[in-house]
Parts: C-alpha cells; structure tokens; sequence
C-alpha cells in the first residue's frame, strides 16, 4: 500500500465545504461540561457523525460525562492509531465581548470563529475529514483508527482514569495522536510530546463561627486571613522556592537533549515582558532557554485566587471568620499529585498550621514521550512538508491534560500532538478562532500521521 | 437653682408617648450616609426638631455631608454642655434578615426596632427629651447647651475634623456627651471614657496587565498573591507580633489605675469563645482583664479582607494580575494614623516591596478621657442612680471614633457616654433595637448629667 497524499490533499480541498459545514453543525451544539450544559445532546451528534461513517460507535458511561467510543478497521489492522480529543467547551462567558454568537460559526478575515472551533471541536472534525480523504483516495482506511472523544476534558477529565484501566483492551493502541496541536507565533508547526502534571487544590482556614467587629476583638481573636497568610507563606519563600520538605525530591531536570530541544525554539521573553505587561521574571531569570526550561521544567506552586472578609468599596472593620485560597501546583516527572500533597499537609502540621485545611479538587500526573521515536520524527517531518516551515519539537509543554492516564496504561505508545491552532487563537476565552489555512493544513498532517503510520515499515 | 429630679423624671414619663412619636418620625426618614440616601432630608428633619424647640439652628455645609448645628441659652450660660451625634444611620442591608421594616418603628416585647433606633437617631431623642423634661421643670434649660450632629460618623467622619477646627469658638464647652452608651451584659451602666483611634487602608499589588494562565507561567512569572501574602506576612508574625519597626514605640500602657477600673469589670472570657465559636484568644492569653487590657489597650493590625484572582467554583488555573487587602490598624495613645502609615511605607520598601500600594481611606487618632475628673464622677453616680446598680467605668473602649478631634481641639472638655443601648441591640445589623426599659433611664441620666453639671458647685 503506498498513498498518494497530492491525491488525498485534493480530496481535502473538494470536501472542504462539507468539512466546515460539518463543523458548523458540531459548534452549533453547546456542550459546557462547567454548566452541564448540552452534554448529552453532544455526546449523541458526535456519536452520530462516527456511526454515520460505518465506525462501530459506544456512548460510554462514567461516573461523570460519557465518552464517545469509536473504532473502525483498516487496511492494515496490524496498527492501532488512538485519536484522543474531548466534546466539552469551556463557557462561553463574557457573552457581550463576542463579536459573533459563540453557538454560530462565523467567518470573518479567513477565519473560523465559534466557541470550541479550537478548543476541541475543531479537532474532531479534522481527524473525521482526513480519515474521509485517506478512505476516499484508498477505498478504505489504511489502518485500525480508535476515537475516545471524552465529555470532561475543560472540567479536569475526572473520569478518564477509571475509563482507561476498566477499557484496557478496548483502548490499545500502537501510537496516538493528542487533542490538541498547531502552529507557534512564527507559523513553524509545534510537536509537543508531554505535559506537565497538576494537582488543584482548594485551601481553606476557619477562625471563628462569624465575622467579628475589629474594635472588640483586632488585638485579642485569632484572624482567619492572618491564618491564611502565614500559611501560605511558608509555603514559597519571597525568592520563589518552595519550602514543602521534600517538593523538589522527584524532580527529574532537563536533559541535555531537552535543552537542545528548547534552544531550536523562539526567544519568547520579550513577548512575554511586553504582551503581559511584566517588569521582570522570577528569580532574576534571563535568556529564552532558560525561561523556557524553567516555564516546563520546574514545578510551581501557584495560588489562582484568595477570598476573605471584606471585598466591597470602602471599609468594613470585621475579622473574617474563614480565608481561603485556591492553588495549583504544577508538576514536573517524577512528581505525583498524592505525593505532593501527602508533603503539603505533613509540612502544614509540622508549622503548625492543623487549622490549615485543603482539599484536591482535581489533577494529573506529568507525562511525557521519548523525543527519539520514530513516529515523533515522522509527524515533525509531515508538518514540515504541509506547514512549509521547520517542525520545532517542544519536550514538554507547561499546561496539563490527562496524557499521563493513557501513558500509564501504555507507557510504550508514542502520543504526539498535531492540530490547527496557533496562539492567538483565543482559546478559553471569547472570540476564539482558527485560520481556515491551519485547518486545512492540519487535516492535511493529520491524513499524512495516520497514512504514514500505517504503511511505513517501522 | 436646684432640680427635683422626681419632678424631671414624672415630666418624661408623661411625655414619653410624645417621644417615641417623635422617635418613629425620626427613623421613618432613611439616611444611609454610605449610600448617599437621605441625608439632606435627615438633616432637614432633624433641624426642624431643633429649631421647633426654640434651638438657633443652622445647617452647616462640609465637604461631605452637613452638620447640624443646634444651639441654646440656660439660666447659668457660664456652664455649656456639649452633646455630639449624627443623624446618619448603617445601611439596612440584609433586609429579608429583618422581621419588621428597618425604616418603620415597631415595637415588640418591650423594644423598639428599626435602622438607626440605638446608632444614633435614639440619643438624638434621648437629649432632646431629657432637655425638653428639664425645660418644663425649670421653665428655661439650667445651662448653655451645643448640639453637633454630623452625618458621616458611619463612613468614618471624613468632614468632622475640619468642621471642628473652622467652629472652635462656635464649639467650645465645658463637658461634652459622646453619641452612644448604655449598659453591658449584666445590666450595668458603663461609662466609657475614650476610643482606640483606626486607619483604614486598602492595600494592593499589581504584577501583570492581565491574569495569566498558570500552565504558561506558574514557574516564570511574578504572582500578585504570592507578593501581597509576602508583604502581609512580613507585617506581623505568626505570634501576632507585629513586625513594624517602630509600630509599639508611641505605645502608652494601662496605668495601674485603668487595670484597677479594668478588674472591676465582668469576666467575658468564657462568653466570647461561646458566642463567636474561638478554640483560645492569640499569644495564649487567658484571664479577664489580661484580655480585657489586650483589647482595648494594645494596638491591632487587622486583615478585613482580602481579595485576588478567581473565587468561584471549582478551580482557574491564573496567575492573578493584582491581589488586594482591607486592612484596619486599631491604634492607642501615643499613637497616629500618619506615624504609623509612615512607618508601614518604610517597613515594605525596606523589605523589598516598593511594589506593594496603599492608601489610607479613613481613620482617627486615639483618644483618652481622665476618670478622675469630677464631672466623670458625677456621670457614674448618677447612672447607678438611674440604672439601679453601679456603674462601671472603661478607660477606654476598643472601638473608634472621631472623639479625638474634638480632644485635640478641647483638652480639657470631658467626655463621656450615656445611651440607651446594651451588647444585644444588633447595633449595625438587621433588627437594631433599644429596649423601652432602657430609652426611659437614658434620658433620666442624660437629664441628670445636666441638671448636675448646670448647678453643682464644682
């Protein structure tokens, strides 16, 4: 079997309008599994695009929101390509900052607008539309394509862990192509081969039943806020390090061959000063490897958010009953969420802080994917002959997913990522977008991935 | 010239009918000064309630709000009392927490309810029946009296200050009556002779133009809560010491006769870890007047409130762009509001948080009345005449006002309180209340305080 992909870039080109209208049909089903909020309703469209196509197609139960099963056999059933990608969108809020309703794709400027047009939906459609342009210019699908489109991605895939140990067979996979993939600000594709992992925490400290008028008791009651505050403090020092005996213990640092990686990578430190309105990065850190080594290869003990007391105009002389606080702690091979957080409260106690209570309200581990593997090298080959420019291979990235539940389970399938997206595509946020050049770009590498994964002889 | 006091208290018995009328008036007109609602209405109304009594009345315009001014002549015009209040009231929010409609005066189980009825608009009745009383007594008031009725005292006293120093002559008298009083928990009359002084800030750090996602820059970008818990931790540690340098230097402690006056008062220990569910006070103090002194005679550095990042549901994975803090000092003689602000300045750009904002919103200097002046004296006997148990004296009470700037001006004036309040009155809350019992003796003690200071020979 040998593909001709000028062939199958053409059918790409013909089925365009179909692909977008498609498209328009999935973004058009809100599906935000923060709201809970037309979940159902898309589990079964997108179910009905798979089983449309002849794919043996499962509505899956969890504990939480279904996932889409799908698989289909090919040509060469000696290979199992996995494609994992998630139905949920984030909200769509603030509506009034759209500038074309969320639910509605919408063109303007050679882009595609809508809410999950990126993030993830448009995904979805380009592994449909280069799967239909492979069986079209092959008369079948080249090999065995497995889908686990899930429903709790933007929520922190709650369910996914137990779906993947109870669907072990179901799910084997020879290689795996990620969510989520596109191109960097300079247009050179991206393949990036691991995330970091995260626990979310929320933390919380109570001192008294009610808020208290300052005037009695400022010098005599014990402050939740204040409770709050020391604690948190000795959490991180005001240099940045983390003081939770034993954080950094499992830390594997980067190797010579991921400091390699980065240095091929733009020199985003301006941008970043300019962009975010920065002065200065932590720790008196400079130069772009660095700062790039440090954005993914160093754990971070982030607080999100701090609530207490008072928070209207003006004054209010209260001490606060309660202060919380929520966190994520970012972290990097070998770190895991329970062992991290075992170390948070044995350290909370030690300081005396019992009082301190937290809760994990999410989390993964960190997952990453060796850069030498073949197929990594032939999906950075493929993006450079669709995207015209040189393929940069990012050896982890800083954001987190549940890459770690699949490598757990299959530590030798290699997961890369490959997509439409670039970074101002407004992800999570209103306005989000695609270029319908990436698109088409990305269903093009994505035909080329799961082509050349079936027929070359690896 | 001598008072039948039988005589005064028979004339406000008869009339009390008329006073409660007048007290349902009074409280039907809202003035929430925080809201702006009212006020010139409240002001009009109460003018009227001077001036209809034969007082040379004059609405007196500040910067904010105006005062009421209130004037009168006595048979001995040697002799001027002066009685501050204020006209303005708390907001009445939450109003479905109200059993009866905070601007309708109802009366249940032998109380009066309604916003305003203790704090303050039920003194301002309080003088002016107890001076009405006097009047039909003795046919004309027995001495000079000055009404100031400010209408800011719930949004700190912003304009009082200056008013004070533009009017000193307008003001000046011989003995003042501050705006509240009554009696505490065990039904005895307090006598309170002086207030903590407060500065408020609102203090804030900004570290990005934007929040930004933490998977991109948890360990590479500066954290607007990570520095605004840097710089509260270092105001004060964990022992509730603070760390200011300087802050105690200005510090007067308890004479061995505040603690002689603090030891004569009841024992709340036990009753405030009950009723505002606290496990211990800080610095593991015990013993009634240990924490009796701590309250009202140490200094405080209080966090009402803090504010950062995302405090929703669930978890945002942000690195804040800015975190704020409500903050109020509670400070005692010597101390100042500028003095300590100053040194607060100094402390964070010493510590290396020049970054880190404030800004005073309002406060008062501490302010102390001496309890061995006669006129104190006279104000206690005459309470446990009212009152029927003895009356206790407290140096100096926790919370704040603007007395101070009356002190600065007057240094000789004395001040006490008189009122009709007790603990339980939900003084700032829904269903604020005075109890009918204690109204009648509040305006019998403020009637004898100056009967008595218009004719003893003192």
């Amino acid at each position: 079997m040998t593909i001709d992909f000028e062939t199958v870039d053409g059918i790409i080109e013909k089925n365009f309008e179909q692909t977008v209208a498609e498209l328009r049909r999935l973004v058009a089903q809100p599906s935000v599994s923060a709201q809970n909020l037309g979940i159902t309703e898309c589990a079964n469209l997108v179910a009905e695009m798979l089983s449309e196509r002849g794919y043996a197609t499962q509505i899956m139960l969890t504990d939480g929101h279904p996932v889409v099963y799908g698989e289909a056999q090919g040509t060469n059933n000696d290979r199992t390509m996995l494609l994992y990608l998630h139905y949920d969108v984030q909200p769509p809020e603030p509506l009034d900052l759209w500038l074309s309703p969320p639910w509605e794709l919408t063109e303007r400027k050679g882009a595609l607008y809508a809410r999950g047009v990126s993030d993830d939906k448009g995904h979805i459609i380009t592994r449909l539309a280069a799967l239909d342009a492979l069986t079209e210019a092959l008369g079948e699908l080249p090999c065995r394509v497995k889908f686990v489109i899930e429903g709790e991605e933007e929520i922190g895939s709650p369910s996914i862990r137990p779906f993947i140990v109870e669907n072990r067979e179901l799910l084997a996979a020879d290689a795996c192509i990620w969510e989520f993939g596109g191109v960097n600000m300079d247009g050179n594709p991206t393949v990036s081969l691991g995330l970091r992992g995260i626990a979310f925490i929320h933390l919380w400290v109570e001192s008294a039943n009610r808020d208290i008028h300052s005037g009695l008791g400022g010098s005599v009651f014990p402050n939740a806020a204040w409770r709050l505050i020391w604690a948190l403090n000795s959490l991180k020092d005001s240099h940045d390090n983390i003081l939770i005996p034993g954080f950094y213990d499992d830390v594997v640092p980067a190797s010579e061959q991921d400091l390699a990686l980065l240095e091929k990578l733009p020199d985003l430190s301006d941008d970043w000063l300019k962009t975010y309105g920065l002065s200065h990065f932590i720790k008196g850190m400079i130069g772009s490897v660095e700062l790039r080594r440090a954005a993914v290869f160093d754990p971070s003990c982030n607080i999100a958010g701090l609530t207490s007391g008072y928070q209207g105009d003006g004054g209010k002389t209260i001490i606060p009953k309660n202060a919380t606080a929520k966190m994520d702690f970012r972290l990097v091979p070998n770190q895991t969420p329970e062992d991290i957080l075992q170390k948070l409260r044995a350290h909370l106690d030690e300081q005396g802080f019992a009082d301190v209570k937290f809760k994990m309200t999410g989390g993964y581990p960190p997952a990453r994917v060796d850069p030498d593997n073949d197929y990594v090298k032939m999906v950075a080959q493929s993006a450079e002959e669709v995207f015209g420019l040189p393929a940069l291979i990012e050896p982890i990235v800083g954001g987190s997913g549940p890459m770690a539940w699949f490598v757990e389970q299959f530590p030798d399938m290699p997961i890369v990522t490959a997509g439409a997206g670039y970074p101002g595509g407004k992800v999570h946020a209103p306005n989000e977008h695609i270029k319908i050049k990436n698109l088409k770009r990305a269903i093009r590498h994505t035909a080329r991935i799961i082509g050349r994964f079936a027929t070359d002889s690896a």
